[in-house]
């Protein structure tokens, strides 16, 4: 029988075993005392390089994760420190109440899934405080501290949540697709923050080159000057340009390694020390909310005799 | 010249000037003192009645909107209580860095916008502590306080943020499309967790009868039993079914009047106030976050010798 013991889950996740691993990222996304003596494992381990993968459904984000495996696996990890093992996190935040673990079209994912260096693993929120904006963080150290070296994450659209969660990728690719000129231009700034690469899938379509033109119109209005995103163009379904992708990936790593990849990663770990914190205190609110002060104050609001900037100060103190 | 003060702006505001107003609702959006003040005294006031409307970009919400806005002009407020003024709030949360201030194709609502009824505005997060969330349901409370008797909150998309919207709305309608059935599969439980009507706009495009039995359907496995939420099919651009959608949104109004309108805004309110107390907090996290014990945690994290957890709890205490 499998321990339910977080230490002897990552004795045996560093040894192989799935099963245990599996265990261990279930703890990284249900909250409660495993959760916490999860995070106090991986947080002392390696962190792994984290490439994140963005993109509305439908773009072609599953074949080129799929894709990526196949060329990491082929090369080598980034830093040529041992074996490569890459895993994968598909993660679905679009739907609040699912919380997205749906494996979809992962078909073709699956012939890596037989191969021992690769894991694959769709995420869901059971229960963690913090959502997915912390269970995906966790859960990319979890695999850190296992072994795997580089670890992608697959995430559906581009709205605030996966801002939160590309925040915690090192690299981040966003996925188009030919002739999406018109709903790039709605989420602009926001595309523009977290891309270090775009990618445009299904470059075998009409419509590459005004695409192309789309963006760099975008990156020459506002990118980063230290780093403008490398744009490319992919078939995944062929494997056409994703090589290409992969060196762009590396690429880009190479450029945070100058820039030091510490100051990048204490950016990082600022932001979810943040999310904890904010998180903890949220958490103490659904106590706070269990007493008799708080009902008062409800009524109060209620009956229109306060509003609810006043009630809360009267709950929490002054500051 | 307009005054800055808000129990002034609140006077004019009430005497038609839409000056006045607007800087309310600025003040709404921004955070601050003069935030505050203009909560004080919008909470103590009369809530309007809140009609969310949410869907995809382009699903027709804007047209329909103003269809709604003639409707509720020609038959006068929902409960009588005067000639009725009709406010509009138009939300897009989906970029979380322009805010969401894009006029876009609110040329036909432009027509309404000399209507002294009649008052449009879109609505930005400014500086918010707690970011749109919070900002529409000060905003609602602004209009009603002032007069409004109906405010229509449009919002694009059915993620986590336009649930949170919906969830400061008596009546929620999510339009549709025909032919949507794959996209609504993806956030089936979402709609159902927020629909109180729903809208298949376009309704003079094919495949309107599949949408609704996929709507009935899914209604079927997990509607609410003490209301199931109405379908309606319209052509905005016509006018089509609009008056029947206006209708619904009455007789939702007279189901939650029946089972007492005070109870749904006493869950509001509770959930506007847990809001307002996560959002106190977190700005008590950034205070922290400038502190030399913040500093230190943060050293630690970084060199692996803690956890975002254990960080927490040493920066705010035991629970």
């Amino acid at each position: 029988m499998i321990s339910r013991d977080p230490d002897e889950l990552f004795a045996a996740a560093g040894a192989g075993s799935r099963t245990a691993l599996a265990r261990l990222l279930t703890y990284a996304e249900s909250g409660g005392e495993n959760q916490r003596a999860t995070a106090a494992r991986a947080y002392r381990g390696r962190p792994p390089y984290v490439v994140g993968l963005t993109g509305a459904p439908g773009a072609g984000k599953s074949t080129l994760t799929d894709r990526l495996i196949g060329e990491a696996l082929a090369r080598g990890p980034f830093d040529d420190s041992g074996p490569t093992a890459v895993a994968v996190l598909c993660v679905d935040p679009s739907s609040p109440f699912s919380g997205g673990a749906i494996l979809g079209d992962r078909i073709r994912m699956q012939e890596h899934a037989t191969n021992d260096a690769v894991f694959i693993r769709s995420l869901a929120t059971r229960g963690h405080l913090g959502g997915l904006s912390l269970a995906v963080p966790d859960a990319t150290r979890v695999l850190g501290t296992v072994g795997f070296a580089v670890v992608l994450v697959e995430t559906v659209g581009v709205g605030q949540m996966e801002v939160d969660i590309a925040s915690a990728a090192d690299t981040t690719v966003v996925v188009v697709n030919p002739g999406w000129g018109d709903a790039m231009q709605a989420s602009k700034a926001g595309l523009l923050e977290i891309a270090d690469i775009f990618v445009i899938n299904k470059a075998d379509r009409p419509g590459v080159r005004e695409t192309r033109r789309d963006l760099e119109q975008m990156l020459d209005l506002g990118a980063d000057a230290r780093w403008r995103p490398t744009i490319v163009e992919t078939v995944a379904s062929t494997g056409a340009g994703t090589a290409e992708l992969y060196e762009a990936i590396e690429a880009h790593r190479r450029h945070l390694e100058a820039e030091g990849l510490e100051v990048a990663r204490r950016q990082r770990v600022r932001a979810e020390l943040d999310k904890v914190l904010a998180s903890v205190l949220r958490s103490r609110v659904v106590d706070l909310a269990r007493g008799a002060a708080y009902e008062e104050q409800l009524d109060a609001l209620v009956a229109g005799e306060t509003d609810p900037y006043r009630a809360a100060e009267a709950l929490l103190g002054a500051p």
